[in-house]
C-alpha cells in the first residue's frame, strides 16, 4: 500500500474541538497522488484523465489535532474504466477512518468514461488491497 | 424535505476548473442544520450530541461556480440511537451529488451512543425520504 | 458599496469555537466577484485578467457561526494598473473585519501587469470608498 | 527562525490552476506554532491566550501544487500585550509570500488583552527577525 503521511491543520479542526469530518475527504484526496500518477505521470491538470464517481468514509474515532495522521491506500477491484481505492487512516496506532473511492478513467472533453489501458492496468494490479 | 442554497464559493474550486468534490461534504454538514436543530434546538457545541459515522456521496455531474445549489435533505431510516440523512445537490435544474450520511446520537463524554429519545424521533418522522 | 451576504459554514470554525480567522480571505475573495467583473465580465477563469498581490486584514471582534454576514466591498485608490478593493464584514451590526486588498490587472500568459483600460477605470469610478 | 514545511493540497489550488491565495493564511497559522507553543506550551485550546488581530500578506510568486513550501517564522516588535510574527513562505528556492501577524495576548473570557509575562517575552526574544 501506498503510505502518505498528514499533518493536520489547525484549519481542519472545527467547533466541536476536533478533526473535521470533512477534512478526510481533502486528504484522501491528496494521498490518492501515487495512485493519479499510475494513470497520469505527470499530474498536468489541463489533461487530467480521472474523475471521482463516488466516496465512502467510515469515521471510526476522533481524530486530534497535533499527530499526525498516516493514510495507506491501495487498489481494490477495477473494472473496464473504473477502480476502486481503498485507503485507511491512522493516528496514533489507531485507525480513525477508512474510505473506499471509485475513479472513473474519463476524457474530459467528451465527458465520457474511457477503459483502462493495459498498461496502467497493470501498474494498479501493483497495489491490490481487499475491497471494502 | 428542507431545502438549503448553497451560493458555491470560489474556494470550493480547484485546478480541475471547477468545485471539487470536497465541497460536497461541507455543504451537505451546513445543510444538516435544520436536521440537527431536531436534535438539539440550541445548536451549542458545547453539549452536540451527535456524531457522523459514515458518508456516502455520489457524484453526478460536473458542478460550477456561479450558480447556486439547491440541497434537499430529509430522513431516511431510524434505527435505536442512528439516523440516516439523504441529500441532493441539484445545480441548474440537474442532479449533481447525492449523499446519505448517517449519524449517531452520542454522549460525547462518554464516548458512547444514546438511544434517540421518542419526541426527536416523533419529530425526524415528519421529514421522510425513501431510503438510499 | 457592493453588498454581498455570506452565511457561514460549520466548516468555517475551528477548534476554538468560533469563525477561523482563515474564513474571512475566503469570504472577502467571493464577495469581490462583482468587482472582478467591472474587470472581466464574463468570469471565465481561462481569461481571467487579475492577481491578488496584497492582502490586509483587522479582525475586530469574534465572528459566531449562526448569522449571516454581510460583506460590504467598493474600490479605493486606482493606479496604473492595480487598484485597491476595500471591504467590511459585518455580523449582528457589529463591524467584524475590514480588509484591504490589492488587485494587478495582469497578464497570465507573459506574467506582467498590464494598463487599466479607461472603460473599465470609469466602471471602477462608480463604487468608491476612502482608502484604509 | 521557526521553519516548517507544508505539503500544499490539490484541496490548495483553485480553478485559476496553482496555489488559492486563501491557502496562505491557513499555512502560516500552521507555521505559527512553535510559536504558539512559547506563550501556551500545551496548545490546549480550551485555555488558548492568544488572537489573531491582523494579518497582511503579500503574495510574490504564483505557488504551485506538487512541491513543498517552507515557511519561516519569527518574532518581529513585542508590545505591552502584542506581538508580531514575521512569515516567509518559499517554494522551489524562491520566496512566493511574505506574512505579518499581530498577535494579542488575550484572555477569552473577559475579552481583554493582558500584558505579556517576562518568561514568555525572554523565549519570543529567542527568535528574532526584523519587523516587516
Amino acid at each position: 500500500m501506498f503510505e502518505y503521511e498528514i499533518e493536520p491543520r489547525f484549519n481542519d479542526t472545527d467547533a466541536l474541538g476536533h478533526i473535521s469530518n470533512t477534512a478526510f475527504p481533502v486528504w484522501f484526496e491528496q494521498a490518492r497522488m501515487p495512485i493519479f500518477r499510475l494513470f497520469h505521470p505527470s499530474l498536468d491538470v489541463e489533461s487530467w484523465p480521472l474523475i471521482l464517481a463516488r466516496v465512502e468514509l467510515d469515521l471510526k474515532a476522533q481524530t486530534y489535532w497535533g499527530s499526525p495522521v498516516t493514510i495507506r491506500s491501495g487498489i481494490g477491484r477495477v473494472g473496464t474504466s473504473s477502480c476502486e481505492v481503498i485507503q485507511e487512516a491512522w493516528q496514533n496506532g489507531r485507525e480513525v477512518a477508512r474510505g473506499r473511492g471509485v475513479l472513473i478513467h474519463f476524457d474530459y472533453d467528451s465527458e465520457q468514461s474511457i477503459p483502462i489501458p493495459d498498461d496502467v492496468r497493470a501498474r494498479l494490479a501493483e497495489h491490490p488491497v481487499d475491497s471494502a
